[in-house]
């Protein structure tokens, strides 16, 4: 073998990833020495329980309860532990100390990215974090780096496999929510407390971490619209598929003509997407992020979202980077904010929407519902009006579904309010937005 | 705006991808100077005949036809002239010179990419090719970094967008080969001389460049096994669907263990995809490669293929890299080619077949070719047998479609040449290979 450079990493954090991480960093250290032109040595993991069980075996020795004292002689710190703290004071000390940082943690680079790609600035080191933002698949070379000469509009991404695998199986089996949920649970597609992935939360975090590279522009995680997927029902999958939808969890990150020139919106929620979308083709817990670019098109990243062994595959590919810029030397490619184009809120946003509405089955209710929309500059696309009999053969009440025009979510919104109190209005079954047609 | 240091950019050639590159420079200079950290300044297009029309209009004193003294005296070079000569010369000119080198000349890199990048290593500059490969579709980067800590098993892409187009069509439409070609070269995407394309002489260029950055590797051209689609008809496509497969030219790249260690197949030809596999649904002139990587599993990059703009915003990307590595100093990334695999011929490969034969309907004929095949050690996974009556009434000829089990490439061919000798096979119909199943 080559006599290479050595260079010490740390790992910090031994789960799911880290486990992964050290087993591969140990197996093909050979392989991974020749692509990256220097020895990896890994000299420790640092963890809270030395003697905890692991996914993998790893010799006892390479453990240790203090980060700090192996952070400080490293080379590279790859940090797996997640969470903000100690991640974060663990990273700006390797940062700090001279190390170039691997990190998966997508909750800490969405709420303190910029001053953690601050510390790297300073001090000219880098930080990878290409197992942020959808796991195995690699999304953020492409944005930072081959789509850099062009000009990102639109991305819409399936980010969350957990959600997206209860959505595909409500959809291919017509099963419900709930019912799907707990067999998730069983089978480990889902936490014991799913709030993160069902509500939206991790794919947000995901959303602010593209978003802030597709635009260059440090997007804060409040700025991130999110909705979650647990008022889908078995009603509205039916509905969707009906017309020809399937509806998806998504993070959608767009690009927007002001006024005052171009601003940005982020937002994740439930949305429509047409049958013949690539992204409708994204089945059980992978995850998708399709990109429009200006000059390149359409372009669509797929893969798995998760899992401790992919995900440990984009955590090894940036502590090859990393390796890589340490024997090159120079400075590392720092974080390009310099858009800094403003992030609107959704209000701001216009999309098509499809309402869904009962109403009494009466003359006149139509040209009513049709009269507040019209006011409300919400202008309908398509209307399909199916009558459900009352039990005793009467009329009872309708079922309206209303296609809209690209409509300001702040008008669609003021406009439902509208139909609700309107008095023909029963019930807004459900308003969902249309992306991707 | 900021007061960057100032980075030379000489062009070379200024055809569809040329001109978008030129005009794409100075219409988002300000934008690309922020991501790039250096203000790009484009001080000369070398072209054969300045006064030639091109496809956007472009400063006249721009062009140069003294390519040289231009490559002389800039930091950065792109090579869009195609071709070996000059453009071999030209780059190894820059590379000399001290400049870095992007270019998109697939036919070069997979004849000359051993020189290439040795020049570049010998002066610690390097070669970016993103748009070599597929298009628009970010795929290099993900090879070469992002899947550096992991172990590409295979490659199978949709690389060369004039046959996708020919052959999405005649599967929609039943259209034979010679009326799409035809109709491609109408609507421009076929050239009026269509070999490159429907040969398979492009995907077996982006197939050696796809391998050798998967495996570590130089892959020569001559290597890479390689059939076109000119034989493809409509029966083909017919049968096809009828078995659930839609045929694609795929470029297939292979890691294969054998008892002297790892090797690779590199090999281009039309296949038998399974209708539900993501590349089955690579519909028009569009490309996708499909990843299997031991850690990451499956990935999927899809986009378009070619296209002067599309093709222009990977050129971007990768002058903006350059721009990057020159302002951050240190040596580029050179090619890891320390695996060296060998490569093995296509006889050595093994897959599933479908083979189509014209047999006599007689008693015993099945038993006849069931034992040609089982002594050949192909072993039959699936048969079906239609009698075509003959006009007269009286039973004529039957046809066999046989899928095989995985069997040796080499063992196959020598079967199929003993049914055709065998008197019972009136005609072999077709051999396809069936692939991501």
């Amino acid at each position: 073998m080559t006599d290479y450079r050595r260079l010490r990493v740390a790992l910090l954090g031994a789960g799911a990833v880290g486990s992964q991480v050290a087993a591969l960093l140990r197996k093909h250290g050979d392989e991974l020495a020749d692509r990256a032109g220097a020895a990896l040595d890994l000299v420790g993991i640092a963890v809270r329980n030395p003697d905890a069980p692991r996914d993998v075996e790893l010799p006892r020795e390479l453990f240790t309860t203090d980060a700090e004292e192996l952070i400080v002689g490293a080379d590279i710190v790859i940090e797996l532990i997640g969470g903000i703290e100690p991640a974060r004071s663990n990273i700006l000390l390797a940062l700090g100390s001279g190390a170039d940082v691997v990190t998966a943690n997508k909750a800490l680079l969405a709420t303190h990215g910029p001053e953690i790609f601050d510390a790297a600035d300073q001090v000219g080191a880098s930080v990878y974090y290409e197992a942020a933002a959808a796991g195995a698949i690699p999304i953020i070379r492409p944005l930072r780096d081959s789509l850099a000469g062009d000009r990102v509009q639109r991305i819409m991404g399936i980010v969350n496999g957990t959600t997206n695998y209860i959505l595909d199986r409500m959809d291919r089996e017509g099963s419900d929510f709930a019912e799907v949920l707990a067999d998730a649970q069983a089978l480990g597609y889902a936490e014991a407390d799913p709030t993160a992935d069902v509500e939206g939360y991790d794919a947000a975090q995901k959303a602010a971490i593209l978003a802030s590279l597709a635009f260059h522009t440090a997007v804060p995680l409040d700025a991130v619209h999110r909705e979650g997927i647990t008022r889908i029902d078995t009603q509205m999958m039916d509905a969707a598929r009906h017309a020809g939808y399937v509806i998806k969890l998504l993070a959608v990150c767009e690009r927007l003509a002001t006024d005052d020139g171009d601003a940005i919106s982020v937002r994740v929620y439930p949305a429509l997407v047409p049958r013949e979308h690539p992204l409708a083709n994204v089945h059980g817990a992978n995850n998708a992020v399709f990109v429009q670019a200006e000059a390149a098109g359409n372009l669509m990243f797929y893969g798995a979202g998760a899992g401790g062994v992919q995900t440990a595959s984009a955590v090894l590919g940036d502590v090859v980077s990393a390796a890589r810029r340490h024997i090159a030397g120079g400075v590392g490619v720092g974080e390009s904010t310099r858009a800094n184009l403003p992030v609107l809120p959704v209000g701001r946003v216009t999309t098509r929407y499809q309402i869904t509405l009962e109403v009494s089955d009466e003359p006149g209710v139509l040209a009513t519902v049709a009269g507040i929309l019209s006011e409300g500059r919400v202008s309908i696309a398509t209307v399909e009006q199916t009558v459900v009999t009352a039990a005793n053969g009467e009329p009872g009440t309708a079922r309206l579904v209303i296609g809209t025009h690209r409509a300001l979510e702040q008008d669609l919104s003021e406009t439902v309010d509208r139909l609700a109190a309107s008095g023909v209005v029963g019930r807004v079954v459900s308003v969902l937005r249309v992306e991707g047609d």
